[in-house]
Formats: C-alpha cells, structure tokens, sequence
C-alpha cells in the first residue's frame, strides 16, 4: 500500500503545486462541495407546478397546495440532509492529511448515494403513503450515512493518514454515534413505514434536527 | 457558546489550513456561491419551448410568444433578485470574521429560500393573473429578504463575530433600510396582487431596481 | 463617481481579504464561471429521448434520430458558441483591476443573455425551419455578444480601471472587431434565416468557429 | 506557435495574477471541475418517478422499480465512468505547465463528449435491449476516452508544455494504454450490443472497476 508515501507527499502540498499521481486535497473538495451544491438545488425541478382549469382562481390553486404538501415537506427534509451530510463530510475530509486512492473512490461512493437523494426525494413527495416510497427513502439516507461511517473507519483503520493531534478515542466513538444516528436510526425509521408513514416522515425530520443541534457539541468534544 | 473561541481561531485562519470543529469560510462560501449560480441558471429550464402545429409558421410562432411574455418577465425580475441576494449575501457574510455553527445554519435557512425560488417563478409565469401565485411569489422573496435580516441581525447581536472597523450604528441602520425595502416591501406588493396583479409585479422590479442602483449609496455609507 | 477610490482599493486587495463595499474580483469570477459550467451543461437536457414503439429495433431508433439531427447541431454550436464567450469574458475581465459596481452590473447583463441560450437553443431545434426560431437564435447570440462589447467600451471610457500595460488603441481596435464579428454578424446571420435557415446556421457555425481560429490572433496582437 | 513563449509566461504565474492572453489553470480547471460535477448529478434526472394506479400500494411499486432496473445499473456506471473520466481529466492537465490555446480547446473536445453523456445514459436506460441504443453509449465512451488521448497525444508531441521530470517513455506508455482500455474497449463492447446488449453492458461496468483498481499501478510508474 502506498498511503504513506502518498502521504508524505501530501503533507508538503502547498496550494498552487499539483503533482501527477497525488489527488489535490481541494480540487477534490471542491469538485464533491460542487457536487452538494447541485445536488441541493436540483430537488426545487421535481417540484412542479399544479394544473388547474381555472386559471385565474386563488382558491382553486390553493386547493391544488394542498397536493404539493408531501413534495414541500420531503423537499426541506432533504435539503436539511443534505446540508448536514455536507458538514458531516467537510468535517471528516479534514481530518485527513490528503487523499489517497483508497480514500478518493469511498468519497465517490459517498457522492453517489448523495447523488441518488432526488430520486427518492420525488418518490415519496408522490406517494407520501406508500409504505415501500417511503422506506425506499429511509434506506437511501441510512446508505448515505453508511458511506460516511465507511470513510471514518478508513481512517480509524490508517491513522497515519490522519492529521497530528487528532484523539483516536474521541474518533472511535463518534464513528459509533455516527453509526447509531445515521444508519440505525434511518433504518428503524424506514421499518416503520409499515407501521405508519408519518412516523417515519417524523423520524426523518428528527434525526435531521438532532444532527444540527449536535454539531456544537461534537465540535466541543474534538477540542479537549 | 463557543462563539468567541471559534472567532478566536478563524481569526488565525489562513486559505489554506483546515481545522475540524471550525467551519472554513472559503468553503461555505464557495458552497453558497456555487448555489446561487446554480438557481439562477435552473430558472430557465422553467421556460419550455411552445408546441405549435404549423412548425415553419413564424407567424404560428410569433403567436405562441406572447403567452411566454409573463414567464420571460418573472424570469428577467427573479434572475436580477438573486444576483441582488447574491450580492446581499455576498457583503453581509464579509463583515463577519468567520463562520460558527449559528452562523452557518443561518446561511443555510437563506439558501433555502434562494433555492425555492424557482417554484413561485414558474408559478407565476403559468398563472400570471392569478393572485395567490403573483403573492406567494412577492411572500417567498419576503422570506428570502427576512432570512437575510436574521443574519444581519445575528451580527448586531454577536459584534465580536464582526469584523474590526465595523460601525454598529451603521449596521443597525442597515439592517432597518433592508427589513423595508426588503420583507415590508414585498408583502406590500404580495398584498396588491388582490387589487391588480400587475401593480405587484411593477412592485417587485422596482424592488430590484432600487437595490441595483442603492449598492452604491450604501458601500459610500460603509466607508464614511 | 466612486470608481477610482474602489479601485485604489482593489489595488491593494490580496486573495483572503475581502472588504465591505468592494466586490471580491475572485468570487465574482467564480460565480460567472460556475454560471457558465451550469449553462453549457444544461443544454443536454433539452435533447430528450425519442419515443419509438418497437423498442427493441435499431432502425426504429436510428430513424429517429434522424429527427434529432437539428437539435444536435444546435447543441454543438451553442456549446461552443458558450465556450467562446466564456473565454471573452475570461479575457476581458482580465483587463480590469477589479470589479466596482457598474462593472458588476455589466457582468450580470452578459450573464443575463448566457442563461437564456438554452431556451433559444432548444427553439431552433425544435423548429429548425421556422424562420423566426433561427433569427431568434441568432439576436439572442447578437445581444449576448453585445453585452459583452458594452463591458469593453465601459473599460475604454474608464481607463483607470484597466490593469496597466494595457495600450487603449488597441483595447479600441478589440472593441471594433468584436462588434463587427458578434452582434453585427450574428444579425446578418437572423436575417438570413428568411431566405434559408440552413444559410443562418452554417453563418452561426462560421463565427465560432473564426472566433477558435483568432484568439491566437488577437493574442498576439495584446502582447505587442 | 506560441505555446513556447506562453508557457514561459505561464511557468511564472502566481495565484492571483491573471494576464490577458494567457489562459489561467486554475480557472480553466475550475470550468472543467464544474462542469464534471454538474454532469454527474444532472444524471439522476433522467431517472423519473414510476406512475402506478394504486399509489399506497407497496407491491405495485416494487413491480414498478424493475422496469427502473436497467435506469439504475446505467446511472451506475456512467456516475463512475464520469468520476474516472474526472480523475483522468485531473491527472492528464497535471503534467502541462499550464494551458495555452491549442489545450484549451483539446480540453473543450474533452468536455464536450462529457457533457453529451447524460443523453446516451438515458437511452440505454429506456432502450437496454435494443442493440444500436447500447452500442451508441459504447461509442460516446470511446469518443470521451480518444478525446483525452488526444489531450496526451499533444503532450507527447510538444514535450516543452509538459512539466519537468517527466519521463516521455511512461508518458508514451501511458498512452498506449489509454487507447487500448478506452476507445478500443468501449468499440469492442459497443459491437458486442448486435451479439447480447447483456455483454456490452457487463464490458462496459468491467472497463470503469479496470480503471478504478488500475489507479494505483499508473500513480506508482510515474514516480519510479
């Protein structure tokens, strides 16, 4: 394995300077934040204008709002995702000192679940209560968040990738929360879809939430 | 709050260092950046190419244009507002020293606004004398403006998260220009939309126009 | 007129610091050209897949592709017409020290007329014999290569804003050539389209493909 | 021919320098980058919500997705076959100094061929078993892959544009390679399709993991 030579190499990049057969840190960066950044804004397209007959009416186009809830309410719930997912990914790319290739292709892999959110995105803004749409969804961010705990224990795995003065305890448990808010939480929230698809919608929203509130204190965490 | 602590370190901060638990200012820029540009270039997939039968016919075609002239107008006014968020975004987020969690997910609940603007622009290019989507249109850029006074009022709030050299009663005084011209201004227009849908979109390009040609006038305020 | 001032400013700007009132010669780049990565990707999705009943037969296919050829055509030379106009404006904003607000606004302008070719670009394919489709096509190219000389007669008018070294005589003579090779022919090119729509689009394919063959050109001609 | 003293003035560019006549690398790089991230996620756009009757049914969805099966696996592997292409991309422009205008352009046939891939994906999705629609996403590919070789085919023919400690005999090895397990591949998977559509498909899934684990070996030849 060449991780540590990459490495080492890595560890001398200076901004301007590429080298061939060494992944530039933030031409990496930036082709995954640009990645988020569509990805994002292209959920607006599956939102699409109701028909109405009487196209002058206000009350028939609110009737036809109603309609579009499930679309309103999955499409915050995957922007929200997706921003965190972002942080959640700049977060534990700069823990790395650079990329290798093991490293760039599980970002790849990262990208293509995140990627794929749209399309489950439109499926349950469709069929807000089929049970498989939305579980289909729960799955896709539990994929998403799996792919991120993937990278994480990467780097568990190879701490000589990673940057000096990074605690590998405090690392150990929050691949372990990671695991636990992301994977298992999705999933349960997709198994619950059989049940009541509102209790997942619920759920999703929730772990959402959670991840935003808990970024102060995983923050504080990395620094004692 | 950590607010303080994590100024601290962004204070020290230099293009190109990376530090966990600090969210870099360049990347949630270029995030931010890369958003806006994709928004304001999605708008026009809105905008389909009329289907008329007799295909050679300009005559034929000229016709099928005159039902595109709202969807071009809320195009044109909803492409020059989100270079002017754009250019909003732009300057309030240069006062701060950087960004801390609060910060970002501010930025994140402007983005969302800015990232559903392709709906009411649609809408109201489908239904432009229909007055619930001429107002939902004037209430989401509303929103938009609000989201953008939340930030501003975050910074007077917080003023050791601003920069050095930063008049806080200009800054207040800022942040009452942007609340009128801004949210206040738009409902207004939102609300006329019930007496002449017209009248609001005048309402909403003399917004824009008067933020266009108001950047001057508030730069030379700044510097005084 | 506050452009000397901003631009002493900008002067003295260096790549991390960004200042309230000045626009950040970087970020406006990166947006413009994230705008046009964005606009001459999107042109693919208006060629959709052709619907054939027999789905298995490759002549059905290779039949309709036959139907596809304008919208092809029309792909390539508005991809490279973008490309163009992408390295233009590359140019001649490398001319300017920096960007003040007029500047700014010029730069929206042009990047006003590149967001709206997809919408032309599909027009033409759709009704690549309609006369007033291709003339379309071909004002639109005019006035997007109008914006563009417009932002060089601001920098001729204002030559305190132009980098040093820049001889003006032949920022002038670049000016001329520009409106004589953009909006002029392109406007030769949309009047043909009613004697022969083919005539208007190989006088479209013409000017990209002159516009390739001269940057070395003009080139030269800068360095002298 | 310029490029000599254009990349003697490109061997001395810094950052932030922008000269006219000279294309910058790292806004060209930027432009490409964007690009590539666009397009693969653009893809997922193809792949469009299933229309059932019985909307809460679970059963009628799922018979739904096996019609989406073939959506998927081509989704797949353009996603990584793009990702592959960027890697390359990224590797090729890393041993040039920096662009002059015949790269630029080189760079434009490359991005061309990438931009137009979302079209093929979506046919080969809606028509996997018909034999011209697999073996035309073969020929895209090929053309996608002789564009890049053409890009290092350049190098090799004008060694001064390339970077110092570059050895031309793995330089033109590297070619050699590339042809083979690009154009030459993909055409002989694409003439497959008129045996079994099945077999181009599993060719062209094998020809992306190839490059994926082949990284490793190219990045070790050139630093011996």
């Amino acid at each position: 394995m060449t991780a540590d030579r990459d490495m080492e190499n890595a560890g001398e990049m200076d901004h301007s300077a590429f080298r061939y057969g060494v992944f530039t840190k933030n031409r990496v960066e930036a082709f995954s934040d640009g990645i988020f950044a569509i990805i994002v804004t292209l959920l607006i397209l599956e939102i699409k204008v109701p028909h109405i007959e009487n196209v002058d009416s206000a009350t028939a186009l609110l009737q036809s709002f109603q309609g579009l809830l499930p679309k309103f309410v999955s499409w915050v719930i995957s922007f929200l995702t997706i921003c965190i997912v972002w942080v959640n990914h700049h977060r534990i790319f700069d823990t790395f000192k650079g990329f290798n290739i093991a490293l760039f292709w599980l970002n790849v892999q990262v990208l293509l679940w995140v990627c794929f959110i749209p399309f489950p995105t439109a499926l349950v803004g469709d069929y807000p209560h089929n049970p498989l749409a939305v579980a289909f969804y729960g799955v896709v961010m539990a994929m998403t968040g799996a792919a991120l705990v993937a990278v994480r224990f990467y780097g568990a795995m190879n701490k000589e990738i990673l940057k000096e003065g990074i605690s590998l305890k405090a690392y150990k448990q929050a691949i372990f929360f990671a695991f636990i808010f992301g994977p298992v939480f999705y999933l349960v929230g997709a198994g619950l879809a059989w049940v009541n698809t509102f209790v997942s919608f619920a759920m999703y929203f929730f772990i959402a939430v959670y991840f935003i509130f808990s970024f102060k204190f995983h923050g504080h965490q990395q620094e004692d």
